[in-house]
């Protein structure tokens, strides 16, 4: 059956976005510093349409990431906007423009319904109000045998780990403190069979890779 | 001068120790698991006194920790025992029986006096109320132009890592979820300039070695 895959960029202090997180500044105050070390790949320049890039120690790590995905999960503070129900006069349509560089089916886990929103190069959010294992189920048929991508928030992930649901998860470890924020694995207290496999250290990160023990 | 230099085994989720310390149970609930990786070594099993154990990737930085350490720092709870002042009639002598792994001068932050303490095997504890540069120079002295190391606990790391103390630090991330307890990083937002130089994937732990930018 199609993995669950989740991924996050985590401070040493166990924050995937840092603290005062608003629709000005989705990741946090200095949030944006868990991802310096993946805007120069070229690895991940070419999904979102820019030449050029840097060749470095995760590149193969990036790769793997953006290999065989063929849907995605996101949590509502992922999606972002505004909370409660969704504005219909001016309808908030995600972070990433016209063009968002999923090219797959996304689905959007909310308590709030809304019909289908299908942007350019193949993104479609759904947005599911029936929990989590609805979610799975609708983007594990979306896939099409291909993987699912949990992409968080933090909350969408907790979830997913909580349950036991998640088969594959990359922590990208950088090597800052944030001081406050988003508690990557708030509540979890189990990580439910994901053993650590893999570990590789590249440029401004640390990657660790956990999968289940066969 | 002499280089501070701190090390200490955090869970994913950011511990040193688990929840609930006490006397009995001084790392916590499921604490002892963040050490899980060092016990079979041969490099750790040689200065507690025990023949055999493992030699791994794990050896080489265990062997780098020990090597060139004069003297060493530690906080009250580290030494433990009870909170408050400390009973003169049967007085707390750490965790470690008769002849400690040390064999060098301990100093131990503490706010209540207590005359030094003499164990077997060259370790001494001496008992310092004058705050963390005091202990810092006086374990600098004590080290004869050997490195000083900073044990923990979580407190007293703390105050050092704000204070810009801190020299050399290295975290043993063990792959598991405690999911509370001392917080290695509470407080602490600032790394003063240590910067990651260094990663080392072993059975059971990653280290991560920071030192400050030359």
């Amino acid at each position: 059956m199609a993995a669950l895959r989740f991924r996050i960029a985590m401070s040493l202090d166990g924050y995937g976005a840092g603290p005062s997180q608003s629709r000005e500044n989705p990741l946090g105050i200095g949030g944006e510093r868990l991802h310096d070390w993946v805007f120069p790949l070229a690895a991940w320049r070419a999904p979102h349409g820019l030449e050029g890039g840097e060749v470095n120690a995760s590149t193969a790590v990036v790769e793997e990431l953006l290999d065989n995905v063929g849907a995605t999960i996101m949590g509502r503070n992922m999606f972002g906007g505004h909370p409660g129900p969704w504005d219909a006069k001016e309808p908030w349509n995600g972070w990433w423009g016209h063009n968002p560089p999923f090219h797959h089916p996304v689905f959007v886990l909310t308590r709030f319904p809304r019909p289908p929103l299908t942007l350019d190069g193949g993104t479609t959010f759904t947005f599911v109000t029936e929990g989590i294992q609805a979610a799975l189920a609708a983007a594990r048929t979306a896939a099409r045998g291909q993987d699912v991508a949990l992409a968080g928030g933090a909350n969408a992930a907790q979830q997913y780990l909580n349950a036991g649901l998640v088969d594959e998860m990359v922590l990208h470890l950088v090597p800052i403190l944030l001081g406050g924020g988003e508690a990557v694995f708030k509540g979890v207290t189990d990580l439910h069979g994901l053993q650590l496999v893999h570990t590789v250290a590249a440029p401004g990160v640390t990657h660790l890779k956990f999968a289940r023990h066969a």
